[in-house]
């Protein structure tokens, strides 16, 4: 099957498992994927409970994910695909006509910076904060804490939220005209700001419209972590 | 052009700037992709001098990169594509035929996840440590350094080394059968390795054999890096 298949046969797509923790930022990223493209009835979710540190088992990180983190989309022959990104472009090339990942190269590249710098300037920054500087996923499971190093996250994170405002008030999407991917990694940070009690500034407003507009969508509105 | 483009007429695309910084492990990868795809003729580079932080002044961040990093590529309408694997996927696609970044959505799913998990792991790891631990850039560049932290990470790029190490040892390349964007990854990871005067430690003796060939191919061997 290549990117431009159109002969793409859902039914006959064997069923999926991903490894999951409903609520969780990331694993929201691809959960809102999924429902972009229809594909939530070809995935059965495995829960691995965070706050027990099931992700950080030596199984876990031999057999899952060597990085220890989760989602992780393991196919029907058992290759296990980690890391939000990749599984996007899995997920959204599977039927030859891609929506979150972009068609042209533009969009690729567009889409792809946007989507990192929503990691590394929100999404990962809130993340180590969560890790670092804040009892986290508990003392069994956050084993090492370098606060310091964490509140300096929050500080990026904070002055994130007004760069994304400042791209949000000229664009109505996050990669420029359309629903992407890059808009997924901001919903995720914005996700995470909540857990961590994070709340964008108000006067973040165009960030904040977006976010509003965002969870208006089927695919967002109706994700466990905005239960 | 959509990506199953055929009609792709290389004479006819614009010169592309790229914010460069010749030996630098990031400008590299970017600088192997170019070489792989034959694009290097249609690239002009302008030098971003690290150690005198050009990344970091007001102009580069609001101008070009919000993130003050390099690689930038700007594009002949003024778009300014940032991140390594989003300047990749532009590159790649804008033939119609990928060679790097996968073409069904399998490689595509792996090669993106072992290309981010060769940063996390590896590349971003080592930067943090050049940033954190050493002199990096040196006092007017690195305005705060958190050394504990760059230690931890120097840490787990040596863990990563063998992680990379063993896949190695079941296949040739490191998302597979074929030479990908991901192989380019750890390449800048191992090229960073050796500014930090970080070994790769001999007893990765697979991880070691992949670089020896990866520095015969004539898109990585005639880098600056390797000068």
């Amino acid at each position: 099957m290549t990117t431009s298949s159109i002969n793409f046969d859902l039914a006959k797509l064997p069923i999926m498992t991903i490894y999951d923790f409903p609520k969780g930022p990331y694993p929201t990223r691809v959960r809102i994927a999924l429902a972009e493209k229809n594909l939530q009835s070809h995935v059965e979710f495995v829960m691995v409970d965070l706050y027990k540190g099931e992700h950080k088992t030596p199984e876990f990180i031999s057999g899952k994910n060597y990085s220890g983190t989760l989602p992780v989309l393991e196919l029907n022959d058992g290759t296990c695909i980690a890391e939000c990104t990749a599984i996007t472009e899995y997920l959204d090339t599977l039927d030859g006509a891609p929506t979150l990942t972009g068609r042209t190269p533009f969009e690729k590249g567009v889409i792809h910076m946007m989507s990192k710098r929503a990691e590394l300037e929100l999404l990962d920054a809130i993340s180590v904060y969560f890790h670092h500087a804040t009892p986290g996923l508990g003392p069994n499971v956050e084993r090492y804490q370098n606060a310091e190093w964490g509140f300096r996250q929050r500080d990026k994170a904070l002055r994130g939220m007004h760069y994304f405002n400042d791209v949000l008030k000229k664009q109505p999407f996050v990669a420029g005209d359309a629903f992407s991917m890059a808009d997924i990694t901001v919903i995720g940070g914005l996700v995470f700001a909540s857990i961590v009690k994070l709340p964008v500034p108000e006067e973040c407003e165009a960030l904040l419209a977006w976010y509003t507009k965002m969870r208006e969508r089927p695919s967002v509105r109706n994700q466990p972590a905005f239960a």
